[in-house]
């Protein structure tokens, strides 16, 4: 952290700052140039409230020099980390992973015939809803473990491993029965405790970027998994929220190449909640792998128009084969590969 | 709900619509135009997943003609509510409610001494954290239950009603042995779970806004509450997130007015989060007052350079004091009240 | 401007980068911390394009501590800058000034009677616009030169000043020969050639905000009128594109805190066009006043309903009368003061 | 436009907002439902202010139907539209046209050299900034007429069509001179008497979207160009503003399949500007190819770091080279191509 005194700082108040930031048990060094002194802090930043010296008398400006989050910087940590999920996929390693399924599941005959064309299509994990977050307490919420249980049944049928949201602290005992991948939605990136739980548990985790939060933030969070031990976390960039109404978020494919540079976390794709529009689902899953993501992850449905929830931006299985072919060659065309059929 | 066909939609798809309406266990009113065809729909909208049918083939907008929410519109309940807060504060009425304090606290002196200064001034009702929400996991998170007592003890001494943040379903029981009214932070806003288990309590409820919830969203999550029972929740605006980095977040002091129209629940403004800079905190009190708020939320700290956090937007004692005389001629203005001393 | 060096800078590019400095005429000042190196640079800070060294090899930050407008900031000019407004009127002193009238000047009926009214309720500007910036091609576009001279006539008829829209270069002659104040519109506001042209004019221009423009970015407008010359800038903000849509756009009040820290000029608030929605403008334009901002320009007609443009924004007269008692009040409270009659 | 009228609208009330619409000019069809009267109008709807009915007694809801843009929809022209620029080279057919070039015309060997590398790369048209327009009045503000010559030159020495931004009325005339097509900045893109002008030209016109317009307002904006009677628009996404700051703009590539689905105008990306950093540009390249665009318009400059402006921004001509190559498989993908040499 660097502070930048003001111009007329008083020696006095220079000495206060000194003072302060030696109690915190950090070292300061002081450089007196022809304007504005300046005083670069050394040591464990997260001793010190960054914010609180910004108004103290005599400070023009505080400058972070390192960033907030430790474990999750490349910086830390300069190799790519690639994360297993299930026995036998690797997310964050030259293959482009895609996960696909329906957003929620509905039956057995529906979670078992979208697995099967998932996995002949060359996907390689189940996603399906069991626990569903809703704006609405009118809105349907979902199987719960009944869910699960389809889910787990039908991606073992055809190979593939199972990504599940989990929402609370009291069902992740339960989801890590049947899922190899618990999802965190874009509502709980923040919720802290939660966080915490997560950290402590031994399955790899999605981590979807808050509607409103910064990449900094949103790495501050994988942070708190980090921290308590668990390594395996995933990002999934779903969409932020602004101004425009012609979709329902914002997809922010620059927080692929961003993370890239900042973080050694995989970082997949969610375009169909980043859009909220099947036909502009299927342009930005290409866009995704052409921007260099790790994985997508696309919803599909053997019959959208009748999804119980989020039919609108579904794939079919005929859109969602011809994605998959796509981009399998955009995959190759920048030294990846996306598998063929599972 | 509307449905307005396209112009060239056939007779087979409006058939179409009309049965999956039906179906649902709604009525449906065909009107032909000379340009299109509009389908009124009528009946329990919550069954209805209005999304869904945007993509149907012949579609080609829904409009929804009632609000999602119904036990936080103004139209289900159109006198305002009056939430009771301790033994003797009403939140909603003709009185402007002065909640005040630290941003955390800190040791019995500090709350103290912040107690005693709140309430010769005017305000109601102490504030004060004790678990913490923060964005980095290096941050200071509190003192927990020890925390809780000095804040109860601190506002019986002044005859004041305690707020304070509760972030975890399991914390629940806790803060309401300690607390009047329970908080529930921005990130938590969409934590649904939370929310079910906090309308099944005793105690009032302040729901602060998402950085990036609409006023929709927002009230979706207050019927979350009421839905289950308690009817007792006070909204409160603390900034939402914009382009702008001048401020902390920006202040949307538009949503007094706004909630006020569509809901009958009260609203108050914490202007020490919307703004981030004691500098500015209070014009924005002022104008929040102005505005119409039914309380404000102020940050106050016997000593804000030291505090442990958020000191650069918590007043100080004489700030604070100027404040709450200039509030209580400008609630005199609109017809309001704001208490003398306590 | 500070430049931080990586951990890991060599010392041939430092050497580099304090060539290019001293290369571009500025001195530069070298400080080695055990973490990193620092580099002072001392001169006009014009002379260099700041982000340019983002990138250079060895520079993890930049840091700019002077601010990029000068003539435009507090530190330059500490003062409080008061703009004389036609023969009578200042803005930026303690009297809050109000401008009020219609969006558009329709007839000279429409215009005498605005005129009149809000005279008689202590306005002290008439608005109304001529030269109308419309989204849609379609849209009714104003009465040009004949709507300046209804507008002229009307506010001498009551000793009131004009402020008035101008759009073009082109237009500026003409619109100077009839109002008093050149209010230049959102979406002009970072239109330089536009803006240089201004600086030339001897009239006082009201510079509203854009819909998507930080603080920072509207002073450096201003500070393009300003170093032509023309040091009567009066700022007007009008709310910023967010992603809320319960109301136009987002009023962003506590800019007027913050400009008032950082700039000496006079800021208005519209909350008119802040808010679109007449039940929302009063508690917002009473909110302004207690902000502290120096004037507010409010949309007033004598017959809403039938307005050509911006009807549902513009207030009753009644609406208007009852809301100048108010903010006269409010005024008092904070030490400042509102016309009675004119 | 459909009007709901709210359920205990009165009989007067709605016979009231009959006869407006009917003074109007227009028809209207009113349908009596079971909870609400519907009221549907047809015919022009650019004679009536949409919003003017929205506080109008008795009205709930005012649903426009049919898009505010007309020459623009791709209702009005189902076919795509293809641009011809220079001689040879058309925008919106089966090629991707990849417009290349530094930020600002510095000197004759710097756009000399730049010509000749992006030619040889498959590059179809040279960009190159002559008049720029600046967010400080200190900062480099263009070589003017002079380099607009060296640009032009330069195109033609390597078969290159050429692309430069044009910001007033008044050097429209000049840059036809010279440019095969005109580039309307995004500060510009709501400049309405401008865009009137630029309909009068017989060159086509870049319009890029403003940072904080709404894909319907940049329509309408287009609009304004088509009404005069110039038919040759193309839009360019460059990026919008939000509260992400990791990234200079957020660029919104699903801009692209959104614009497809409603518009038939071409639209191309430019992701330089779009993310502001060199090392970010690359992988938005690329995606923009995969998710549709018509082209793209990227900064390329002999030595990034000795660029006048946006040098981080810019890519080497090495980086270029590799960029092209593989987005000229990632267009063969999905049925375009990109051309090799020229």
């Amino acid at each position: 952290m660097i502070i930048v005194c003001e111009t007329k700082a008083t020696e006095a108040q220079i000495s206060a700052l000194q003072q302060v930031i030696r109690e915190a048990g950090l070292q300061v060094h002081r450089s007196d140039g022809t304007e504005y002194t300046v005083l670069g802090v050394v040591g464990d930043r997260s001793r010190l409230d960054i914010d609180a010296f910004s108004l103290m008398p005599g400070v023009r400006n505080v400058v972070p020099v390192s960033t907030p989050y430790k474990l999750a910087s490349r910086e830390f940590h300069p190799e790519n980390t690639v994360v297993p999920v299930g026995e036998t996929t690797l997310v964050g390693g030259a293959e482009v992973v895609v996960m696909a399924g329906p957003c929620a599941v509905e039956n057995a005959e529906q979670i078992e015939a979208s697995a099967q064309f998932v996995a002949k299509s060359g996907a390689r994990i189940l996603r399906g809803g069991a626990f569903k977050p809703r704006s609405s307490p009118y809105s349907y919420q979902g199987l719960g473990v009944e869910g699960l249980k389809m889910l787990r049944h039908a991606a073992d049928s055809y190979r593939l491993a199972v990504v599940t949201e989990v929402m609370t602290i009291e069902q992740i005992e339960t989801v890590c029965e049947y899922a190899d991948l618990l999802q965190v939605g874009a509502r709980n990136m923040q919720n802290y405790p939660f966080l915490t739980a997560l950290g402590r548990v031994k399955k790899p985790i999605l981590l979807k970027r808050g509607m409103a939060a910064t990449i900094q933030e949103w790495l501050m969070s994988a942070e708190y998994i980090l921290t308590e031990g668990n390594h395996d976390v995933i990002l999934c960039e779903r969409g932020i929220r602004t101004f425009e109404t012609a979709t329902r978020n914002t997809l922010d494919l620059s927080a692929v190449p961003v993370i890239k540079h900042l973080s050694h976390l995989p970082i997949i794709v969610d375009p169909s909640h980043g859009v909220g529009d099947r036909r502009f689902v299927v342009p930005m899953a290409r866009a995704a792998v052409a921007a260099g993501a790790d994985g997508v992850l696309v919803e599909v449905h053997p019959d959208p128009d009748k999804a119980l929830s989020d039919g609108p931006q579904s794939l079919t299985f005929e859109e969602f084969g011809t994605l998959m072919n796509r981009c399998r060659i955009i995959a190759t065309t920048i030294g990846r590969s996306l598998a063929r059929t599972n």
